[in-house]
């Protein structure tokens, strides 16, 4: 008998089970103290069906990490890119005060920092948030809002390096008043054509 | 018998040369295998010693990066605020590219970045360089060359993140076209007045 339900269903549904448990296990215990087995167990799947998906925690761990940041992009169309550079910045900011993103953050740059995975998904999990986010830039050359030729990526990075800045070394407060900064610093660099293509 | 050398002149030798060691055992061990004694012995002086003026080896470590990473910066006086940003924004990135600079990076961010003094390392080493260059924007407000009201701390945080972000997110090469890309932003946000105070 054939079935009308899509036959990835329930690969997706383990999947998402278990990054689920990945970031409740993350948050809960930790970096240090996570295990395959404890995820298993909170996911309601046998270890082994972990294993098959992903070879080592650490895989586990930065693919968990790579879909909740992806997802976590909203794509705002406010029609100004002065609102939409401000709602990106201020979902990054937000992004590493939730339980989730406190957890992520403590696991990507402290306590698993030092293995090169962990540096290889840094990188990866920012160049998709980028990815997904250059639309706003993109739109906003298109209506004439920003130089023609400015490079999208970089005026993302310019904004979100600000944000990093305090979270990473200074320790000030991640907030909105930091994340509408960092909008306003990239904008007014774009608008001088300081973020044109190299 | 009076002697003509200053009185500090043992002090501040014995404290220079436990730095030195300091940085050459990071160098050569990293943090994790980063030990007192071996530092006692490269420096010549016996552990009791060292551990009279530190209390421990992260507080070594600290001590000995902030006075490494202080004595780092220039004041460059070139007359242009362009010339001299560039020459500021250059210095951060080879600072990081130096055999110490490598080291301290490692320790700082990832060996020990779980560690609150740590953290409080990297906090007061970046506000104490981040000090010692202000001199550099006040002097190009004072010229005329930044509107009246330029955060000095803001512009050098904006020139100091687009560095950051590449050595701590992206991977992409730390050279001397990431920084006059950072010096450049960080002019254009602050002609555009983006650099207030608050």
């Amino acid at each position: 008998m054939k079935s009308d339900r899509p036959v990835v269903g329930r690969g997706a549904k383990v999947r998402a089970a278990v990054h689920a448990a990945t970031l409740a296990e993350l948050v809960d215990k930790g970096y240090a103290a996570f295990s395959v087995d404890a995820v298993a167990q909170r996911a309601g799947v046998h270890k082994t069906t972990v294993y098959r998906r992903w070879k080592d925690r650490e895989s586990l761990i930065v693919d968990a990490v790579a879909e909740h940041m992806a997802m976590d992009i909203p794509d705002p169309d406010t029609g100004t890119v002065e609102a939409d550079l401000r709602a990106l910045a201020r979902s990054l900011a937000h992004s590493f005060t939730t339980p989730a993103g406190q957890a992520i953050l403590a696991a990507m740059f402290t306590g698993a920092a030092h293995l090169p995975e962990i540096a290889e998904a840094r990188r990866h999990v920012f160049h998709d948030r980028l990815r997904r986010a250059e639309p706003v830039v993109t739109r906003a050359v298109a209506r004439g809002e920003l130089p023609a030729g400015t490079d999208p990526a970089e005026l993302l990075k310019t904004l979100a390096a600000r944000i990093y800045l305090d979270l990473l070394i200074t320790g000030d407060p991640v907030d909105e008043a930091l994340a509408d900064k960092a909008a306003r610093i990239a904008l007014a660099a774009a608008h001088a054509g300081a973020l044109g293509h190299a």
